[in-house]
């Protein structure tokens, strides 16, 4: 089968290019960038250099349509909710990227992304790509909006004891941190080598547009309206987020018991690992992986739960989750192309 | 006035060196290390080469107290809770770094240390040197039980709000971040190279020693015993420390009149910054400096108050907040030697 | 088949796991390590839990002939010369890593290693594992001495000016950078990660251990004694290494004719990439892959040619041409297992 | 005395103003920023908060005269060109940290900057200001066309072999390598994080800049015309330059003594420390600080010489030695201001 890729000079493109160049049955039929159309790809990755070379296409949906059987769709939010409709009404499926099709609410969209939202007709067609919660709308879906990276990461790390009456609601604290690669391959001082390098940077208070995304998540799974601190930290790396969550818990429980819940929660999923009791996991252990490696303590003196969550922001966090994501509504093996281990160190 | 430091091989012991290096009225007498005595500086550190050179000497109290003003201890717990008691004997005014005589309960430094705490008369006449909140005892203390890295950037970040009855005293939870030179120069698999670069670590949950050692404080500043939740995390750069923390606010309060109160409970103290609203701090800005810069979010969907404080864990954390200290026992303006900007980028 | 990994806990032998994971025809039967035997190997790297989870087992030739088809030793030098006799006995083919089986001469390895050689007879069986100039002679190795990172990087960027009258051969110098992955998993001041970040070094000047190998390769390829200048640099970074050489040239060439000499030597070589005239390789643009990428330029005004090679450290510089050359013995196609693009950013 | 700062908001300006506030005699009077007028220092570099903050000024020559003693001009080069006259017609002193004024020769400059050249009478007026070398015509010079970092470190490293006639002069290289604050804070893919970090790269590939300004500084302190082979690299680290030359021996010396040679050569010389035989300097051991420090290495087996030359690219590089020769102007101790030790680690 043949994918298409549009938004062909980020950094999620680059990635599903390179995952989709294991998959068994997925090829990459031709790369979409209107602002590099006519250009080799080579140019801009020289890392690629006769490998997977070919010219960037100009965006023609009818042309994708014909030649292709899924488009992911790597552009930023804004641009999404302009080609999605377009590619929809040729019936390919789509499985887009950006912030355009996650929030149900449009008025949510509004304030958080301070832009005009995707005609809702869309909104209320695609499905929202977690893999391990949603996987029977995935399989069944024409448009998936596949999550955003700290989303992947906090809700994966909190749905378990969500699901139980154990935690109140009302307490969650998420303390977040990522990788630069995840603000992209645009320019901006905040990317600036020299400014992130020995730096650790607090970003957003309050303002990220991820937060609503995490609460819409939570408060489906939870049945109960809820609301979050979301802050985010910029570390000194190129990949990996860890997602630092803090939830008082309503009676004792022992981090064994939290541990096998959350085993127990995912005991079929392949890609999310629940540590054992005293380990903790670190954003290494999981790079160019598209794991989520969750790691649990309670605290007997202050009666919390503590749930650390980690993620490559470029794999699970983006394009390993589309490509989970394709494999599922192909009906395949959901790990089809994902096998690869960790890259470490 | 003459200076002697003991744990002459150590960063705290560098760092001494450097900043005493600009003071206008002291400068370092001698420097021991048992391990290397006999052996030049400059073979550890050959920065130094040329500069402050000289024989790495061994532990005498008698000899130290003859020749030098104040003594510095640089040696790692456990080791100064045995020299301090020799050196006070002869008068001479100490400066300890470790966590020896920060705690005034034994049974609380066992618990967390997992060693034999200190002689507790000589605990009893330790000053805790959190130099903004105790000037006064410090100024005629003769024994300064330095603050922690961690707990000098919560306890900055987290006193003036808790002497307000706007905070519920129970909902603490400090996040915190720190760079890899606060595990000192000794080896070990969480300094390898290869182990921390692009990664991101949490690490002792639940029982970090530095816990005790905030609690007391605050409860000391608050009136009320507190319990704090407290993740550290190592973070890929060599110097800094945030701690990102999230207090439950009892009342509606702007994020304009918490930086009143924390511009106003700092006003005349020269190394701590209040960020104006919508300014957060990172960590190199005040990389290689004595300053504690803090920046404050109420986010009104929660009421939760986020303070975000950053120091350099070497500086202010430790060996610039030692000779602020000495400064004050010895009547000087508390900035000597401590003028440098941060160094940036 | 399956092959059995020794030096089980060093990063040699973690990347031999990761690339024969993906491989069509190979599998990891056992890994042994005798430090670290009945341990689980995810105690040691988490990364790997739930994945290739096995006990380490302790070092027995027998059973490891019996049930293997092919031995990789991701040992030191030093240790690997005990190991190989024993293994080559059973029969069974050997891949070694280590500087062991190199050299062919003892008195270079004992000037160089300052460490007894191993013994003779081996040493005269063990063909040197450079994959793109040495195809013939492994496919029928009963062991092979895996060439050293900076070896493979000098070599394949040196190899094919040398092989023309183009160079002065007594000009070679080699200018040399590393990421510290290259230094093991070993704890040393100089894989400290607050000694290395942000630092650049220089090391081992005039005495490295590679020099040897490279000058006994490039002796041979040109058919002429060489001796080179080599310098090492350690840079902060985990994977990568550069080579810049400098050769002075006997004639003027340009840099096009020289692009075109080096794409018609590797042309049917699936590892090396040649770069157009004005394109110069970096290293993370063979991040996590096989490749060697070669750059090449013609100073007119000093007739100099500098070329410019890069490799992963730990791929083509150590388990990757490991592999390399198994599937060469084995009369397998050169890449299997090996087809991951680079890992970017 | 009050200096002037010109293109206040690059990384030279912020460094001369951190060096300034130490210094004994010397303040910043104001900064100059055409692009910043009006804004507030602390906008830009959040670090100087509450410390040195005031408004950036527009350039107006006159106003600058009357109210300063000496202009730095932090200026891009193409932009001192034209300030340099404007300012030298009021009979102010000027340090210029650019290229315009560093090359006698105005074709060389048209070449290598591709850009027009500064008039050629205010070259004539500049002086070289590589202040160990030129310490008498900096003393009255009007004009001082501050060094390169490159040509600093390169310059520094190589003149003591070439005042004696033992060294080949065809046969110099010069491997080079960066920081990444060299490249200033203009955004740029070459500078963004996630290109960056994890990588090493060389760049233009002998057409640097700088060559023509090292080739003269050679040149003239050699009484020979000399041509070099330059490559500059790009190191993930911030601060920090090395420069790794090479040169072929006419006689046979012993690194001892090219030591002393060497040693002997500076022995007046505060910011040039020479290391024993045995000892490579790295470029954290002058972080901070203006030192140039310089290892050297004879290979008897090759007879050639191989010199490590370190510095901070913002001090010795620019701001460092900029004040440096602004102490040389005014009859001052030319260590003052600039006795900061390395900061470490």
């Amino acid at each position: 089968m043949k994918a298409a890729i549009i938004g062909g000079t980020g950094y999620g493109a680059i990635e599903l290019i390179r995952l989709i160049h294991q998959h068994p049955y997925l090829e990459v039929g031709s790369v979409v960038s209107n602002s590099q159309a006519g250009n080799n790809f080579s140019e801009s990755y020289p890392h690629l250099s006769g490998l997977t070379d070919q010219p960037l296409g100009k965006f023609d949906p009818e042309t994708i349509a014909e030649n292709h059987d899924i488009v992911f769709l790597a552009t930023p939010s804004g641009v999404s909710s302009k080609l999605v409709p377009q590619l929809m009404e040729t019936g390919i499926k789509c499985v887009d990227l950006s912030g355009d099709f996650r929030l149900r609410s449009s008025e949510q969209y509004e304030t958080w992304y301070r832009r005009r939202p995707a005609n809702h007709e869309y909104i209320q067609q695609a499905v929202y790509g977690l893999s391990e919660i949603y996987p029977e709308q995935i399989k069944t879906a024409a448009l998936i909006a596949n999550p955003g990276c700290y989303p992947t990461a906090a809700t994966l790390g909190l749905i378990p004891i969500l699901t139980t009456n154990q935690a109140d609601l009302a307490s969650i604290i998420i303390d977040a941190k990522s990788g630069v690669s995840g603000a992209g391959r645009g320019l901006s001082l905040t990317s600036h080598y020299a400014e992130i390098n020995e730096n650790l940077k607090a970003y957003k208070l309050g303002s990220h547009q991820h937060i609503p995304e995490i609460e819409q998540v939570l408060s489906d799974e939870s049945g109960t309206p809820i609301t979050i601190s979301f802050t985010t930290h910029l570390v000194p790396m190129t990949r990996g987020i860890m997602c630092t969550m803090y939830l008082t818990l309503n009676e004792s429980i022992s981090t064994k018991e939290v541990v096998d819940l959350y085993t127990n929660f995912y005991k079929n999923k392949s890609f999310v690992r629940i540590r054992p009791e005293g380990n903790i996991p670190a954003t290494k252990e999981v790079h160019g992986s598209n794991y989520c490696d969750i790691g649990l303590h309670v605290d007997s003196r202050t009666n919390r739960l503590t749930v650390i969550s980690v993620i490559d922001n470029l794999v699970k966090g983006a394009a390993g989750q589309a490509i989970q994501n394709a494999n599922l509504m192909f009906g395949w093996d959901e790990r089809s192309g994902l096998n690869q281990l960790p890259i470490y160190p």
